[in-house]
C-alpha cells in the first residue's frame, strides 16, 4: 500500500503513533458489528484447531454448503475468497474489464485493484446537495463511453447509504441490454434494516450479468479471520476458482460456515440493536453544534464539520490522544477534509465517543476563535 | 485449479472418493512435519481469539521482527504473506518477467503462477540418471535464450534434493553477471539436517538478484493456517508490499512469530528425528521388492515402481482403499506414472505405511502376473 493509512482499523499503527495502549483504544474507524465475536466461535475455532495440520480445503466445500443454504442458492455460485479483497481482486482478475464505473466516495480498495489489472475507472459523483445518495437516472446517463462494468457498494461506504432493490433492478435491465457488467458489494447488507431483504441474491437467477460480493467480517465480528465470499453465474465462478490461488482461505475460516446455522439468535440481536442505536445516535449526533450529519442506514455515519479553522486531521489526531480512534474520511474520492466517518458501537461506548467528540469539536472551536 | 487433484494433501476430497474418514486416513501425500502442532501454538491461538475482532495488522510488523531475529535479517527485507503461494504470486506480479528457467520435476503451483502472469517457462530437465540432482554445469549452459529468472526449489519437491550452498553461490554469481534473477523456494529448509545452515539467506546481503521463499506450514506443522514469508532487496521487497492485497494475512497467523522465539526445543527435537527417520525410512523402503528409491534429502521421498503392469493411480488407489494416502507423482513435468511421492513421519506410523505398501506391491504384482 502506497498511502500508509488509507483504511480505518489499523489500531497497531494508531497505538505507536498516538502511544495509547491497544487494549485502551476504543476504534471508530473500523465499522465491525459491536456484539462481538459470536458465542459459538470459540468453540468453533477449539474444534478446529488440531485440524491445521492438514491443508485447508481448497474448495471450502462444507463452507459452501452452509452459505448455500443460508442464501438458497446453487453451491456452484459460490466463490469463497480471503476476506472480500480476494473476491475484488480475483473478479478483476478473471473478468479482463476496459473501464469500470464507479460511483464515489466508495470504498478505496476496488480503485486500487482496478488499477492493478489496468482497468480505467470512471467515477460517478455521488452529491453532497443530495445526501450522497445514488441518484439512478444521473448514474443512467454516465453508463456510456466505452463502460463495461459498474460497480456499486450497497450500503456504500462511507456514505452509510443503501440503495433500493428496485432502483438496481432498474439498472440492472439497463446494463444487460447495454453488456455492461454490475458487481454490488454487499459487506454491510446483514448491517441493515431488512438485512438479506435488502439483498440482490435473487436477482443472479435471472442475471448473468450480476456478481455479488459478501463477507462475513462486518456481521460476526471478525476482520482477523478473512473470510469474504463472492456470489455469480456458474461460468463466472468457474472461471475464478481456476484462477484462485490454492488454499487461500485457511482452514479456521474454512469452519465458519456453521456461524449461519448457528447464530440466529446473534442474527437478531444485530438486527435490534441496529434499529434502536442508529436512530438514536443519528440523533444524539445532531444535537452537537458544528456538524452536519448524514443519516446512516448501517452501522457507521458519515459527518461534516461545519466549523471553520480546523479539519478532520486535526479532530482524528485530538480524538487518537484521547483514546478514540475515528476515520478521516478526508481521502475519499469527492469529500475533503472536512468529513469523518464514524463506527456506530454499542450504546456505553456510544455515550463516550458523544461526550468526547462535543468536547473535543468546543476546544477546537475555542481555539480556532483564539487565533 | 484446472485439475481436480493437483497437489497432495486433499483429504477432503480423498475421504469423499475412498469412502474413509477424514480422521482415519494416514496422510503420506502431504509433507508436514510429523511432530505435530507445537506446545505453544493453541495459548497463542487462545490469546489470539479475541483479537479477531479487529483487522489483522497490515504489515505484520510483530511477526516481521520475530522472522528477523531469526534469521538475522533486516525488517524491511521481509515480506509476509498468505502462504508462500501468495509469496509466488505475488512475486511474479511485482517483478514482471518475460521467462523462467525452471529445473524439473518441481512443484507445480511455480508454473501456474507464471502461465498466470504470461511468463514463458523454460524447463531444465533434472535427469534420473543424475538420481534428480541438480547439475550446475549443465544448468548454466541453458541460461540463456532470454531467459530472466532461475526458479530453484531446494530442497526440492517432489525429488527431495538438496543442492549445496557453493553450487547456488557459483549460479548466483552466473546470474548476476547476466542480468538473471534467482528465487529460491526454501519451504522445507528447516526439515533438512542442517536447517538454516542450508539457506541461502546469508547471500541477501551481496546478491540484489536473490529472492527467497519461506513458510511456517511444513516446519511447524501449520498449513491451515496460512503462512508464508519472502527475503529480498529492500526494493524489491518494498515493491511487494505495495502490489500486496491488504490484510491477506490472517491475525492468528501475524501472531506466529513468537514460535521462533519459543520453540527451539520444537526445532531441536524436529532436527533430531530428521536425522534419524529419514535415513532409517530410506534403509527400509530399499528392502522392498520392486522399488527405486531416490535417496531423500528432507522429509519426503521420491520412488519408481519398478514392476511392469500397474502404475501409480493404482498404487495410490489401492493403498487410499486401505487408509494410507500417497502422492501419485505421475503428474509432475518429467516423472511419469511409475513414480509416487511419500512423507515421512514418525516411526509408528512410517512402520504401517512400509507394511502396507509392501503388502499393496506384493497383491498388485501378484494380480499383474495372472494377466
Amino acid at each position: 500500500m502506497t498511502d500508509k493509512a488509507p483504511h480505518g482499523g489499523n489500531i497497531y499503527e494508531a497505538s505507536e503513533k498516538f502511544g495509547i495502549d491497544k487494549k485502551n483504544i476504543l476504534d471508530y474507524s473500523a465499522n465491525i458489528n459491536p456484539l462481538g465475536l459470536p458465542e459459538s466461535m470459540k468453540e468453533i475455532i477449539a474444534s478446529s484447531i488440531e485440524n491445521l495440520v492438514n491443508y485447508p480445503d481448497p474448495y471450502c466445500n462444507d463452507l459452501k454448503a452452509e452459505i448455500s443454504r443460508y442464501l438458497n442458492i446453487g453451491e456452484e455460485n459460490i466463490i469463497v475468497g480471503n476476506g472480500a479483497s480476494e473476491i475484488i481482486f480475483l473478479f478483476f482478475d478473471t473478468l479482463h474489464l476496459r473501464k469500470v464505473l464507479m460511483p464515489a466516495p466508495t470504498f478505496s480498495e476496488y480503485a486500487r485493484a482496478a488499477r492493478g489489472f489496468n482497468i480505467e475507472i470512471d467515477y460517478f459523483e455521488l452529491r453532497e446537495d443530495e445526501s450522497f445518495r445514488l441518484n439512478v437516472d444521473r448514474l443512467v446517463s454516465h453508463m456510456g463511453n466505452g463502460v463495461d462494468a459498474l460497480l456499486l457498494c450497497n450500503p456504500n461506504n462511507p456514505t452509510s447509504t443503501l440503495s433500493a432493490k428496485e432502483d438496481i433492478l432498474g439498472l440492472l435491465e439497463f446494463a444487460r441490454r447495454n453488456g455492461i457488467f454490475v458487481i454490488i458489494d454487499e459487506a454491510f447488507i446483514e448491517l441493515t434494516v431488512g438485512s438479506n431483504e435488502n439483498s440482490m441474491v435473487e436477482a443472479l437467477a435471472k442475471f448473468d450479468n450480476l456478481f455479488i460480493i459478501r463477507a462475513f467480517t462486518k456481521v460476526f465480528a471478525i476482520p482477523g479471520l478473512r473470510l469474504g465470499y463472492g456470489l455469480g453465474s456458474k461460468t463466472l465462478i468457474r472461471k475464478m476458482w481456476e484462477r484462485k490461488q490454492p488454499w487461500s482461505v485457511n482452514s479456521l475460516a474454512c469452519s465458519m460456515g456453521k456461524l449461519l446455522a448457528e447464530e440466529s439468535d446473534y442474527l437478531a440481536r444485530t438486527r435490534q440493536w441496529l434499529e434502536e442505536e442508529t436512530e438514536w445516535f443519528y440523533n444524539e449526533l445532531n444535537r452537537i453544534p458544528g456538524l452536519k450529519v448524514f443519516k446512516p442506514q448501517t452501522n457507521f455515519v458519515l459527518i461534516k464539520i461545519l466549523v471553520d479553522g480546523f479539519n478532520s486531521v486535526k479532530l482524528r489526531s485530538e480524538m487518537a490522544y484521547k483514546g478514540i480512534l475515528i476515520r478521516d474520511a478526508g481521502n475519499f474520492m469527492f469529500l475533503n477534509d472536512k468529513f469523518v466517518r464514524l463506527a456506530i458501537k454499542d450504546r456505553k461506548s456510544n455515550v463516550r465517543l458523544l461526550s468526547v467528540l462535543s468536547e473535543t469539536l468546543k476546544e477546537l472551536t475555542d481555539d480556532s476563535r483564539q487565533l
